[in-house]
């Protein structure tokens, strides 16, 4: 099957702008798109699908890519369909995953991606591209009909992944205990990308970009960490 | 509508032993108990019912009490109906209201508390006291049939709340930010409490208890702190 997505832990890395260390990527990534169809159904912050449009169009104007956001079409089924390129930005997994379902446009997304059009996603919109939502970060704030997602990967994503704070005397879970007990109940891979860093999925091939290294956890092994440029093939 | 319940935000503090802070609180409060019914649904880093609740009685028999898992009981409802005193744990908060849902004890939980059983939550157990679990820290490893938890608070818990650490360069959502995103989809107030405090529930007054302040979250408000000694009545 024909692939072709980006999957960055974040949008924006610590003292720059939207999208501003992805974009070099980008402008080959999407050199046979002029128009990208934006989901901002994550909505971070709680902005409005417009808002949230916005400041995706201004980052893509500097690559000189027109965005569009999804919520302005009647028939979203269609303009997936229609797609030459799809972005889906952060925010809360709930929300998107609750939205994807309720406008139906699960199986025409998975399509497109499995047809090869370009896919970026970033925090939530990567989440996504895993077999479930079961690794995100975020609140539960709206219920989804079910946290199965797209799989475009054979494993789930924790975004934002985060060491353990050295010194802190905080006693809430660490990231690492958080999906230690999500393997007391599943057996699904997860691969933890740290901000900076992406993978690139090129049709079978899945590769780690970027500058940090990811950490891999598999039921019943130790965690352990992948230097970038390493081909994901657990 | 009798109520007695000390809802906490975590079961250990930093370098002490497993409820050790709470230990001559709960003396008081169990004082006419014996025997307690604990509730070890959210198995902390997945470990077994039978586990969690060894770790529990070691703690409690250092105040002569004894400690019983539902687990073991065949007819958990029952168990709960006659119950002296409860204390649910803490661990993930999707695993324990999934089995709660599982083993349909909800209701009868719900009648015990608001006759004025005992009630102690930590973590997990103490999110379940709010409205909804929405507000939960935890992923979502498994999917419970509905985010409605017991209602004896007429808000919603964030335990271990944390605040933005200073110098983070890290670009996931704060825990501020998370409650805001809540707050742009549901009205419900949120209470967060730091590790170290309490709310303390006696009858219709809600009191917090224990050394930090904490942090109230209402729709359309700036958020705001609480001291230790209030009472919440907003």
């Amino acid at each position: 099957m024909p692939k072709n997505l980006i999957i960055a832990s974040t949008s924006t890395i610590h003292g720059s702008g939207y999208l501003e260390y992805l974009l070099p990527e980008l402008e080959t990534f999407y050199k046979n798109t002029d128009t990208i169809i934006f989901i901002p159904y994550a909505r971070p912050g709680g902005i409005s699908h417009d808002q949230y449009t916005d400041i995706a169009s201004k980052a893509f104007k500097k690559i000189g890519k027109k965005i569009i956001g999804l919520h302005i079409f009647t028939d979203t089924i269609e303009a997936i369909e229609n797609a030459e390129g799809i972005f889906t930005g952060g925010g809360n997994t709930f929300v998107l995953v609750n939205q994807l379902y309720k406008t139906n446009i699960l199986p025409a997304l998975r399509k497109k991606i499995f047809e090869g059009t370009p896919y970026l996603g970033t925090s939530a919109g990567s989440n996504i591209c895993g077999l479930t939502m079961q690794t995100t970060n975020d609140m539960p704030i709206t219920y989804p009909p079910s946290f199965k997602t797209i799989g475009a990967l054979p494993f789930n994503i924790n975004p934002h992944y985060l060491d353990p704070i050295k010194g802190s005397t905080h006693m809430g879970e660490t990231r690492e205990t958080r999906i230690k007990e999500f393997h007391a109940h599943n057996t699904i891979p997860v691969v933890g990308i740290r901000e900076g860093s992406w993978l690139e999925v090129k049709n079978q091939t899945i590769q780690l970009k970027g500058t940090p290294t990811a950490r891999i956890f598999e039921k019943g092994k130790a965690p352990y960490e992948i230097d970038t440029g390493s081909i994901l093939d657990f």
